[in-house]
């Protein structure tokens, strides 16, 4: 039998209804537990109490612009709501992908749904605990990347595709000798024709290791491993074998118990790569916000994720992206090691300039700071440009304004003058 | 260097832009592989000729309504355009999962890309042979159940969750009794504290195999597997143990290297639930349509696959439902061992009355009809609701009515009295 005791999980969602919105959200909460289109004769009170889903709040909301039309596919108008359903635990056991089937599965196609957007999980310590979390994490990070108290400076290897290992390699050197802390793969370059997996790492490893040789600090080398699962996990050995630090994948790609899987097995902190999230984030009327898909991710072991960048160049707006940096230094539990936290990485157009506000925006400099043509094409070089950033981050993090601050950093100013 | 014969693989989206439809055609075929915002010093025409991706097709369409607002995020008003990219198969290799990375990766994120729908993946006959397709398909799944040439009755156990391994023992011994085909658990229902996998398949395929061998055919029970890979692995080879024949998964809790790697260690039909498919292809302004999607899981080896149903209880029209269905009977290549077919599986609120319908528009017999409330609400019961059903398939497949067949068919005729 049921008890008030009993372990719970709950989903919130912004749901968009043209029908009697304590109906539909009954509908739904019947649809995903006990119940179906009909009443059922096998349907008792007792399985109700003991395994129905249950509305815990339903709050009328102002219209979001941004959801589209404000009718549903039969043209009727609709209202929006907060939505909050509970489940007994019981119910999926601690398992995450049946958790989602139930969170996050055909609700979103009910007729009354008109639109729905997963908006945040709560989820019981005991779901927690049987999932594996990032194995490195912050900490962890750090400790590989041999950087402590400040982000690390990151970049990424362009062009996306049609460099050859010894090009990558080239590129890598130049790096290397400017300072960066870590450098990681496009999402494109995986294991090509022209640049296979294996012949670019065997090129790229063998110079960070120089490097760290020289410098006693060994660049965090994000290599793309993403393809099927016994791949990925050869691939993953392969690197650990060449001192290898980290292992990048597309997650969308990979999808969840193949990361699950990926994570139990290797030693390497695992890069997560965001590509395709704007199929799920980017529309606000079927999908999933940020803050709940990147706790399944942190539950399945990520522990870099992807959060775009201040004045990026895709669509999203700043304070988007600060609420997904934001989560993802928000701890799944209120006991340490329920934390799961996972370094947030910003990229896309980043420069000296976006520093101070991520700084400011998330209170921490837990964070991976990756810059393209914001350290490739700083007028000083690659090594000048990495010093930019980091006299950029010293400055923020003192209180200092970069203008101020540039009267001491020559390379500072000139990136000043460059990234307008 | 690239020749003209190199094989290629094709996308082809829905985009709707406020932008230039030919510079933001040539800036996503530039973002999705050598390109990037701005031009590189190492970025060659060679390096162009070799990996960059093409914009094969770009035409206006007219506007669909159903896409929403016919503006972007800052209010810039959007046209509507069918694009079609290639590229060379060399820069992912012959590998599913990157292949996403390229064709359905960071491009919805960019901000002259307003909406973005992947409607079809063209793939060459080296990516089809690299992936494992169904191990059973058609043929295989006729075969388990021992039906030919009619489609498969089936039914999915309801209450969703809340019976017992015992209480769902007892429904399936009705069902069989019943002459059913095919059984499948809920999506809801996998390993829950009430009715684990374990002691739900140890009370269920007793009672399978017990008709089994009072009829000579058995009932193909998919049962829920869905779970981290080490439990999907170990409940498919306890299932095949004890006479199982055929693995359910939710195909988004799995995703797709982990449902790849199942397949190709198990000897089970794989019915693949969509569950969560609303959040990516129900609203057409970024996401996927079917047919992109079902190439995706046909390759990754899907061999039943859910498509809803006729006048069903979700939102979706007929037409598109019929869309769906016709794609997994569509071959993936010209060669017979590249089609790779997967089993349309129709459910949703069925009854005899969806039959000719279905059949008719599907011009094909070689699908999975579920009936839940159709065969159990039957007023003559659960046997009557079976042969009524297969009454209506008889009928339907010799251009007879229904209502003409009824008069020779009482449960066909108390089934069109009843289902109304």
């Amino acid at each position: 039998m049921a008890s008030a005791t009993e372990p719970r999980f709950a989903a919130s969602y912004d749901l968009l209804t043209a029908g009697d919105p304590a109906l539909v959200a009954q509908g739904i909460a019947g649809e995903q537990s006990c119940g179906t289109f009909v009443r059922l004769p096998q349907e008792s009170e007792e399985m109700w109490a003991r395994s129905g889903a249950r509305v815990e709040a339903l709050d009328e909301r102002a219209w979001n612009p941004r959801a589209g039309l404000q009718t549903d596919e039969s043209g009727r108008p609709v209202r929006r709501f907060g939505l909050r359903l509970s489940w007994p635990l019981g119910n999926t056991g601690a398992s995450l992908p049946n958790l989602l089937a139930t969170a996050a599965g055909n609700l979103f196609e009910l007729r009354e749904v008109a639109g729905l957007v997963l908006e945040d999980l709560d989820l019981p310590p005991a779901l927690v605990a049987a999932c594996p979390g990032p194995a490195f994490g912050i900490a962890g990070t750090r400790r590989l990347a041999g950087v402590e108290h400040r982000p690390l400076i990151g970049t990424i290897i362009k062009p996306s595709i049609g460099l050859t290992p010894t090009e990558t390699a080239e590129l890598v050197d130049g790096l290397c000798a400017g300072g960066i802390d870590f450098i990681k793969d496009d999402e494109l370059q995986a294991d090509g024709e022209l640049c296979s997996f294996e012949d670019r790492i065997a090129a790229v490893l063998p110079v960070i290791e120089r490097h760290a040789d020289r410098t006693g600090r060994k660049v965090m080398y994000a290599a793309n491993v993403t393809g099927d699962l016994d791949e990925m996990l050869a691939r993953c050995e392969r690197l650990a074998a060449l001192g290898g630090t980290c292992a990048m994948v597309s997650l969308h790609s990979v999808g969840l118990t193949g990361f699950t899987w990926l994570r139990r097995r290797i030693s390497l902190p695992i890069h997560a790569h965001r590509n395709g999230w704007g199929y799920l984030g980017r529309f606000p009327r079927h999908g999933f916000s940020y803050v709940a898909w990147q706790k399944i991710w942190r539950l399945a072991g990520a522990d870099h994720l992807h959060v775009n960048g201040l004045a990026n160049k895709f669509w999203e707006p700043d304070d988007s992206v600060i609420a997904s940096a934001r989560a993802c230094l928000t701890p799944l539990g209120s006991e340490p090691e329920e934390a799961r936290l996972a370094m947030p990485v910003f990229s896309s157009g980043q420069t000296v300039r976006q520093m101070p506000g991520t700084l400011a925006a998330l209170d921490s400099s837990d964070f991976i700071f990756c810059a393209g043509g914001g350290i490739a094409a700083h007028p000083g070089g690659v090594a000048a440009g990495v010093r930019a950033l980091r006299d950029a981050w010293e400055a923020a993090s003192k209180g200092v304004t970069l203008d101020d601050a540039a009267t001491t950093s020559p390379d500072l100013k000139q990136a000043l003058e460059h990234f307008r």
